[in-house]
């Protein structure tokens, strides 16, 4: 069989994360050891930057700088919230004939595997000849098929210790303290937070998931009863969370929703959900320091925290793109599984209908009964994902001095 | 003339840094080291833990664990936002006659100087016999005399690896993007976003202060000249921004002001600022994407963000405080000089009433002509202050491919 030949484009779509550039220097480096590989191309802003034909030549980048910018966070190519539909596939297409391009590796989450696989029937239907990865990347964790996803890793592992330092600020100066995590539907990111507790009076002491409808009742309860044990209460709470009717509890209150092209409503960037739960202890409970934080941005993109382990991998799943496309000459995505529980992984590739667009959640047995908590079993899953040397928080032990 | 012999006692005010457990650490440390004293105690909580007589007892930790202690941020011993008035003071003084306590060090800001200054007067009204040393510490740099206060370092770096990572994100997607750093009256830790910038394009582009009265106006013409320029707007602002009649913006909207013991308004723990400027921005510049991160608590507890020129002079303050008090004889609050332009510090002693209840604000030549940056005298001033191997990002400069 010949080989195809042409030139690679690569391109990210969707929120950045902490490691989502070790992706595209891993196809850049490797699509660059193949001879049938006349160029590597990046596209600037995802897929808009093909319809608009804005490609870099990576071919010239230097490897040592590729090394320098797989270490940086966000999308060294930039990104879109563009979803490609049938007139835009077309033009995206005319520009890729126009430059040859025969391999595209897509990085991204459920949508940009969506992305992948509406380009893919296309080039199918248009009888144009050529291979479509998808190269998965998302902190909410989300994707089908997959165990974990690279960019979770590093986001959970800035969760554990954002919520170390809150647990210890908290204690110092006791009050409530609600800290709102991005996720959407899935609360893996937020869950993370159950790693910060390291002495049994530690928070987080609750965590609120969107895989469980969020009650305001059982919430005041809740807090009010870990307020009374420890004089303290540390919440964690899913940017995402529900009522019983599936509406967001962040919605509810915003007084004009804003949708991106894929009808998602704005959930980050805003402080509306802290202030509201916090207002909500304060009126009812009467406790006098109530605090909410909202992570925002830096959750993603912070400059300093990445998890070893989540680096390799987002490194890795590059490079496994271009060695299934280029082997083996099929499409499909690209996904993590953990065969055992000691850890260890194995990447795989599968058709992109079992991934595209399709979102995971929680799995029962990782939320406990009362939906306010994490299970050990989350935990178990979760510690290697956030890496080695986690910094840990310290106390005295000194004993208590005799009052009389 | 013979020695005052007795017990030491060491406490923490105010808000956590990530480094005040170094101070507390060079207390005990260097106090153990002295034969006049008999035990070094530690006060739960600050002051009140004085007239609670909740006392942990210091010389029975491990300079083991005190060291591991000292690596993690947050007031290990606790603190409190009480400010004594004099009935407050007599309670403490009969606590400290009881125990014999002849030596007073307490780790905080503006207030908790102030504390120290009123409880010095009090001692010395009632004829006790006994040394109070201040140990300065605060994030937001604000304390007289003083060149830099411990914690600030530390919270500046976190703020500068912040913005490193905002302004990637909002490159990647771009949009208004405005972050709410602490600082009640001192902009210090907010003029610390502008050691982010790396490349000419690069946020933070706009920094609002403290010192400079907050124009809607100005501010909405600085963000539409800015995203014109560049396509995107990342914008530091203080917590602390005050209109022209000195009242904080943040308190315009608040429904009901919560004010502390001291009289201070809440401005942190809410996203309210934040969302009423992006607001500000959506309505009136007809922008789409425009994002408010208010960072909270993190800037001053987040877990594994020091720097390490901050925490080895925290630690030194602490000892410092001790040899004045036991080799001097003196009371004081220690402050950090630095003479020549090259990064050289000197401690010094300096009469409490100097620094007590006074605040600093960043001087005239920190802050640009047009009131909305800060100028390269700041940015030589803070860059030691962050520390070392300070994490850099890195971009793709391959070349643009042609689009015929």
């Amino acid at each position: 069989m010949s080989k195809l030949e042409g030139k690679v484009l690569v391109a990210q779509g969707g929120g950045p994360t902490a490691v989502i550039n070790q992706s595209i220097v891993g196809v850049t480096l490797e699509a660059r050891k193949f001879r049938q590989v006349h160029a590597v191309y990046g596209a600037i802003h995802g897929v808009r930057g093909i319809i608009e034909e804005n490609f870099i030549d990576l071919t010239r980048e230097t490897s040592h700088n590729l090394e320098l910018v797989a270490g940086t966070p966000s999308s060294a190519l930039l990104s879109t919230r563009d979803k490609p539909d049938h007139e835009y596939c077309e033009r995206m297409f005319a520009v890729m004939r126009k430059h040859d391009i025969r391999y595209f590796f897509y990085v991204g989450g459920n949508d940009s595997s969506d992305t992948v696989r509406i380009v893919n029937e296309q080039a199918e239907a248009a009888d144009y000849e050529f291979r479509a990865v998808h190269i998965p990347k998302t902190i909410d964790n989300d994707l089908a098929v997959n165990d974990h996803c690279p960019g979770y890793g590093s986001a959970a592992r800035f969760i554990t210790q954002a919520f170390m330092g809150l647990n210890l600020d908290c204690r110092a100066l006791p009050g409530v303290l609600i800290a709102v995590v991005m996720g959407r539907h899935a609360g893996f990111l937020t869950a993370a937070a159950s790693l910060a507790r390291k002495y049994p009076d530690d928070g987080p002491h609750l965590i609120y998931l969107p895989e469980v409808s969020f009650s305001e009742e059982q919430f005041l309860a809740d807090v009010e009863r870990v307020y009374r044990e420890y004089g303290r209460c540390v919440v964690a709470v899913s940017e995402g969370i529900v009522d019983e009717g599936q509406k967001p509890i962040a919605v509810k209150l915003a007084d004009e929703e804003e949708r991106d092209a894929h009808g998602n409503v704005q959930l980050s960037g805003t402080g509306a959900l802290g202030d509201l739960l916090a207002g909500l202890v304060r009126s009812q409970l009467k406790i006098r320091r109530v605090r909410a934080d909202t992570f925002g941005y830096l959750q993603r993109s912070f400059l300093g925290v990445v998890s070893p382990r989540d680096a390799h991998e987002a490194r890795e799943v590059g490079e496994i793109a271009v060695q299934f496309a280029m082997w083996d000459n099929v499409d499909g995505s690209v996904v993590i599984q953990r065969p055992v529980l000691n850890y260890g992984i194995r990447y795989d590739l599968v058709p992109l209908n079992q991934v595209a667009g399709k979102t995971r959640v929680m799995p029962p047995e990782f939320i406990s009964a009362q939906g306010n908590y994490v299970t050990p079993a989350f935990m178990e899953y979760c510690r290697p994902l956030v890496g080695s040397s986690l910094p840990e928080p310290h106390r005295l032990r000194a004993p208590l001095v005799t009052k009389d």
